[in-house]
């Protein structure tokens, strides 16, 4: 018998070599039915694998992350044998599962190209052999005998990634009906759980990433278990398509970019600066309990100050490259980030322990060179501002910064209405300690401080082991937007690194010197990604406190156009954004236009609201609709602002 | 008979070869006794220069820049006669006047050193040779000529100046007593209008500014046509150096170097990042009458942004050297400034006439290359913010944004009592037409509104010929601070250039194209000059509404902290920014911290305080005392900010 512990605690046996569907099955045949893979002692394998030993097991449903990856990676397998029975003669690069869906680089016999035109047939290809339920079949082959079995397929770019990369007795084949894989699974039991298929896109992709070798083309597709769930992909695909960040920033005009500027240096338009100022003035309100002291440092800082951080070692063909000066002959760097410039502060002269935790904030702007190809909109820039801090801290205060922190990130959450987030303690691999700097101790404090700032706040987190960075393990945050996508925002991180590199220290209350502990953290993590995601999320319908205009006055023809800017001026003197729209337009068509930019109110004014003094208000979106004076106006419009600032206090 | 027309307009005729001595005579016999040079048709000459023909003619005292530039310059003729009698075999190099006396470049006879120790016995033979009072005596001789003479003198320096740059025909020579110097002039007409002598201080500098030449010693000097306005000068030299901006924001925590990051980047402390961004705030609100748009750009450009500009072509080895990325090998520059950023702002979508004036604002971060040895606090950095904003008008309208701007600028000498303050007027040279772009007409036009836009301001300001940039002419601030140093501030400058440059265009009421005219401005110049100027200004007595710290708390002993806690509670939740000083010290020590901290009001609580709820106030530098309830106290420093503020209305 074998002792199989869930993730919940509780423990049942087994008979020896039961399965992931066995155990299924002996909890419910709902779940056995909608399980994909299991996870046994942390590695996801297949559901018919032996369990031999006690083991700790979770079932994994296509709704988890594990799940979807074991469904989209038997996808993968799934599309190639489409293809193979579709072309004849096709060879097969590499087909992992990713983010949303899988891909496949394949590269088609001569003459044959794959297009757009083709997807219809190959999703039906897909969904047919599906239909057959095949069972996947994994075997463990010695290299010669892999060599030998795909040479005798034709499928050059597999050998040639037996032959360079695999060593002996790790290579595994997976099978199903006609086509075999060389891959390391795990899989589905069977192709039949793919119910619904959508081939999405098809690119160039250079074989092993290199751009000296063969150009293959990359099938994208993404598969589910449900025909309803692909329905809703495809509602959601829609609806980000509507939400891109890039489209409504233009029509907005939030944000630009100029070819002679450059690629990925966003620049912030007139109401792109004013959400942001806003932006930071808001986190500014939200530090300012906890005692933040904000600095602003240069943008490029020196060579010394990089080989100090031990940044230089790694700063490589693939950064900016530096900035030389004549004559001095100094080398600069564009500032790849704030914390070597805070450490200079914290050492511009002798602190105490009553010094700490010392909180030293900035909006600070920093570059990191990405490849064109990899820039989008806000998202992936070379340059962004982060809304960072670093706290020199105690190590025995590191709990309560992280509590402080969880309080400042939930908060921020909490005004976004990011309602739908997740949290993940990132821990060293307790097996692998050499890949980490700091001791046993220093890691199982700090590690316990995260856990129990979590269970103090409230805030469910999972750990995931071996995601810590090598200077100290940390928490991010992760929010689910309003159509359901995930987006990682907030951070706290511990560094036990820097702090030494830089030879900080305070002296405690013995008068020993003790190096202090760092903590790095962002609610945001840039203002220009957050930016992006709030405009996703919110499909660019801001907060009425955040948006840079809150109201439109439109008068109904050029007559009232005085009446109009009467309002305006009021509305100004009441502390009210507001823009006046006083083209020669029809009213219809200023209407359209300034739904289009998402003005949350818009107020028409013609013949009877100049005679009476008053205001006819029309929410945006088609809402609701009043007529009221301009000072009733006015207070509304403060009053729902001032509920929506609550939320701070 | 000769028509000589003075500065007022007015007109007065003399004979033939009068000289400037002679018209100052003919006023008064005090003029006579003052004066020091005179300005004939703009050039500056000795006084006793006839003039042949009819002139305006500016008669200048040592209180004129012009006298003083004159005065200076026999002074350094006057030290180089001293040296030559104390020194024998010694040889001369330059011997330039500067902004604050003269100096002089000297190679001492092998064996001979000049230093500190020999300034006493220089500035006696100074003065002993002044009393002389030897008249300054011009010849002008042939290249062959001078040649002769100075390497019969064994000036080999000299010599070399006048082989190396003189042409025959413009050399001239000034004699004194036994010295005879190589001087193009103007001069005194004798020595003995020197009566106080200073010999400052003495360094190395290589002969012609080259490294690889000789080093010579330079001796700098300053002197006055009265005793007593050298111990002025002495005094101001100390309270100079009291006030000096590198020491009180060491005292004050405001900003600090590091010479990891690098040389003249400053870092803004948590203190001076509050103090710039009230600073940005007030500039904020001063523009926000006037419909600015604020933007955030982008902190380096692409080369074709600057090839555009025009930049690229005079981007030399004497700035930060170009940022390469890899693989797609593009070049970056540091911003040097952030008007071709905001070009590319115009240029995003069609503009019409009707848009126009566009006021682009920015607090836009710039890098300039300077040499490490120019560095000075934050008068002279590499890494600057600049108040900065360009508007892009038709050219009529650039009158109206001068005047505009002009209100903002005096709005802000007011609001720091900057009471002093000078303006100029720089124009083209109509001799030398070539050297700008533009047409006569919108020269102009643009010199006119600029006038016109000073005269309706009622803003006195001089005009300087041949000052205008070859883009346009403008408008510069001067203001003199407490102790009487002149310091330069705001600008407003007219820009025919970069709007071609960039194919700026709007569309006219007619639907043709057209060309906008743009105006750069920066009230402050930048964030970091104007703070460092405040400093000086104000010591670092800073108005109560900006000062980082409004009020240091005092508890007399720790028993006492707790009460002192409450009242630092008090006085946040009312809004007053205080600092708690809860060191185990003596009250005398705390008192005397927080007097060097420049806290404008320190307020110290002991027993009675505690029991009775009250404060004792202190005003800085020992001045009013009081106790009052903690209430009263609140609003009083409140009342008082808001009274400073008025200045804004």
């Amino acid at each position: 018998m074998v002792k199989i512990t869930f993730p919940d605690g509780s423990v049942r046996t087994y008979e020896q070599g039961v399965t992931g569907l066995q155990i299924a099955e002996s909890i419910s045949p709902a779940l056995a039915r909608n399980v994909v893979s299991c996870g046994v002692n942390g590695e996801t394998v297949e559901l018919n694998r032996p369990i031999n030993e006690d083991a700790t097991i979770a079932l994994y449903k296509f709704e988890d992350e594990e799940g979807k990856h074991t469904f989209w990676h038997t996808s993968a397998h799934l599309l190639a044998e489409a293809l193979q029975e579709l072309y004849p003669g096709i060879q097969f690069g590499f087909g992992p599962a990713i983010e949303n869906g899988f891909f496949y680089d394949v590269m088609p016999a001569e003459g044959q190209v794959i297009s757009e035109n083709d997807f219809a047939k190959i999703e039906a290809k897909m969904l047919e052999l599906a239909k057959k339920d095949e069972p996947v079949v994994r075997r463990d082959v010695s290299k010669a005998d892999a060599l030998k079995e795909f040479e005798a397929d034709g499928q050059a770019y597999k050998c040639e990634h037996i032959a360079q990369d695999l060593e002996d007795g790790t290579i595994s084949t997976y099978t199903q009906g006609r086509f075999t894989d060389l891959c390391r699974g795990p899989h589905l039991m069977s192709t039949g759980l793919i119910k619904a298929v959508k081939i999405t896109s098809v690119a160039g992709a250079f074989w092993r990433g290199d751009a000296k070798r063969e150009q293959m083309t990359r099938i994208y597709g993404i598969t589910f278990p449900k025909k309803k769930m692909l329905d809703e992909y495809l509602v959601m695909l829609e609806e980000a398509k509507r939400r891109d960040h890039r489209k409504i920033g233009k029509e907005m005009e939030l944000f630009m970019f100029s070819d002679r500027v450059g690629k990925g240096l966003p620049i912030w338009l007139p109401k792109g600066t004013q959400l942001r100022l806003r932006l930071q003035e808001l986190l500014r309100s939200l530090l300012r309990p906890y005692h933040y002291q904000e600095v602003i440092t240069p943008g490029i800082g020196g060579k010394s100050l990089y080989v100090t951080s031990g940044h230089y070692a790694h700063y490589g063909k693939d950064a900016f490259q530096p900035i030389h000066t004549p004559e001095e002959d100094e080398e600069y760097m564009l500032k790849p980030m704030n914390c070597p410039h805070h450490c200079e502060v914290y050492a511009r002269k002798p602190r105490s322990y009553k010094d700490l935790p010392l909180r030293i904030a900035e909006f600070g702007t920093v570059f990191r060179y990405e490849k064109s190809g990899e820039l989008h909109g806000l998202t992936r820039v070379r340059s962004f501002t982060q809304d960072d801090a670093h706290i020199f801290v105690r190590s025995d205060q590191v709990r309560a910064e992280f509590e402080a922190n969880i309080d400042i990130i939930l908060k921020v959450f909490k005004m976004f209405h990011f309602d739908n987030y997740e949290a993940q303690i990132s821990l060293r691999d307790p097996k692998d300690k050499e890949k980490y700097i700091g001791s046993d101790e220093v890691w199982e404090e700090s590690q316990n401080a995260i856990r129990e700032a979590c269970k103090e706040k409230g805030l469910t987190a999972h750990e995931e082991i071996g995601e810590a960075a090598f200077y100290g393990p940390k928490l991010d945050f992760m929010v689910k937007d309003a159509i359901g996508r995930k987006w990682q925002l907030g951070t706290i991180q511990v560094d036990y690194n820097l702090p030494a590199r830089f030879k900080l220290e305070y002296t405690t209350e013995d008068n020993a010197k003790q190096t202090p502990v760092m903590i790095h953290r962002a609610p945001f993590g840039s203002l220009e990604r957050f930016t992006a995601v709030l405009i996703e999320h919110t499909a660019g319908h801001f907060p009425l406190w955040l948006t840079p205009d809150q109201v439109a006055v439109l008068p109904i023809s050029e007559k009232y156009n005085d009446y109009a800017r009467r309002v305006v001026d009021h509305l100004d003197a009441a502390g009210v954004r507001c823009v006046i729209d006083d083209r020669n337009e029809k009213i219809g068509r200023k209407i359209r236009d300034n739904e289009l930019k998402r003005v949350p109110y818009m107020v028409i004014v013609g013949e009877k609201e100049a005679a009476e003094g008053l205001v006819s208000m029309r929410k945006q979106g088609g809402g609701e609709q009043a007529t009221m004076t301009m000072e009733a106006f006015a207070k509304r419009i403060n009053d729902e602002v001032a509920e929506q600032l609550k939320t701070l206090d």
